[in-house]
């Protein structure tokens, strides 16, 4: 029999490239995420090593203004290694430990579309995907059969073509699509305690923030860069619906 | 409601390396596999491309007795090239072809258990894995769920590494175990027509081969070689229940 499930926890974790590649943290992250109780879906970054193996392949890394672009060769490159490498060896760690983990790109069973970004101010990104929608649908159904998505930064284009694609707003579309379902935490782990007043003072670790305390804290100035646009993605995702989003140890809610 | 499923066809094929490596080639077969009736589950070899990568990479390829002895850094290797390339590229394709594709190894969802293989004549093949069981109920619940799983030539140890592992026993596991849910039929994608008398001569084409046929053949030697074990593996599956097994246009039943 089919139970409503909308008001069941499911916990979304975001973990960067950075984590992935250090086995002593990953182990750490994937210890802590093991022991969230009720549903759970963990989202990776890629890192750095498709940039080594790119190299050692003979495949230049090609930056504009401090971004990946993704040519057809590096797009197999970050295939390989995020959606092969990095993927399956979470999923084997995950279920060594007690989690039933599926690994999963936006191709598989469609669960994330995407489309190519168009060019941007003239520059041509190649193969990187631009979110459109996930597939809440298909997601709480492996939920609800015990399963653990463990998703890569790739989505595809549904005309054949994989995408290299920001794991962060895979995380949040996924939440927003998951609303109807569950009820939704978003965790980005994070390399600092959480959003910081001053990021190289611990004691001025911002512990809860409000949409409120957020329009107070933007308009003095105390949170700027590039802690902007994720506090502004955690809000938007707020309103559709996610119960809490935390950015570290920081809470966000409405 | 769930309803018995027993009587309702699937259509395991396996295809080799060398396919999956011509585009055009895996283009026909793709094509060819979309047209099958029923539930279907695609389960594909490497080939030789991580052998390249490996070599870019400065990773020796090391054969004993001809075959590949998977160290810990080829291992990398295969889990790039046959769980993120290979898989991840069959998978945008059918998506894009209209199948609704899933790709997985045998750590994904645990579909196939396995065990690291032991030392074989004092010979240490390293993380290669001997299948132990498929989970059929899984696999025919995403079957049921009107998903296509693509399988790679991965298993892992339920310890947490990945395992190299045979496609050819991969598919003849899996289509055992899902005999309890449906009327299995096994295909092996094979580069000749298909079983012959005479490897060189087309015109000894063998269309049809039972128990009683194959053991006048293998007595006679007209089938002999490497054709042998593929031929007692089918009948194998046969035994357990599978309806029929093709190897290229070759059908095999009881």
């Amino acid at each position: 029999m089919d139970t409503p499930t909308w008001n069941k926890p499911l916990t979304i974790v975001k973990v960067g490239g950075a984590v992935v590649e250090d086995e002593a943290q990953l182990r750490q992250l994937l210890t802590d995420f093991i022991a969230i109780k009720g549903a759970k879906i963990l989202v990776h970054g890629g890192g750095r090593r498709a940039t080594t193996i790119a190299g050692k392949l003979g495949i230049e890394t090609k930056m504009v203004e401090g971004r990946r672009i993704t040519d057809a060769e590096m797009l197999e490159v970050v295939t390989m290694v995020y959606g092969g490498l990095v993927n399956k060896h979470i999923v084997a760690s995950l279920q060594a430990m007690g989690a039933d983990a599926i690994g999963l790109t936006g191709a598989d069973a469609n669960v994330i579309q995407a489309h190519r970004r168009p060019l941007k101010n003239g520059i041509d990104y190649g193969w990187v995907g631009d979110v459109d929608r996930a597939d809440g649908d298909r997601l709480a159904s492996l939920l609800r059969d015990g399963i653990t998505p463990v998703i890569a930064p790739l989505t595809h284009d549904g005309q054949g073509n994989m995408l290299n694609t920001n794991a962060d707003t895979m995380a949040q579309t996924i939440a927003c699509a998951l609303v109807p379902h569950f009820t939704v935490s978003l965790r980005f782990a994070f390399e600092k305690q959480g959003v910081m007043g001053n990021p190289d003072d611990p004691t001025t670790f911002i512990p809860h923030i409000t949409e409120e305390l957020f329009a107070q804290l933007r308009a003095d100035g105390t949170i700027s860069g590039g802690m902007l646009p994720k506090l502004e993605n955690a809000l938007q995702a707020l309103h559709q619906g996610v119960a809490e989003v935390r950015i570290g140890q920081t809470v966000i809610t409405r």
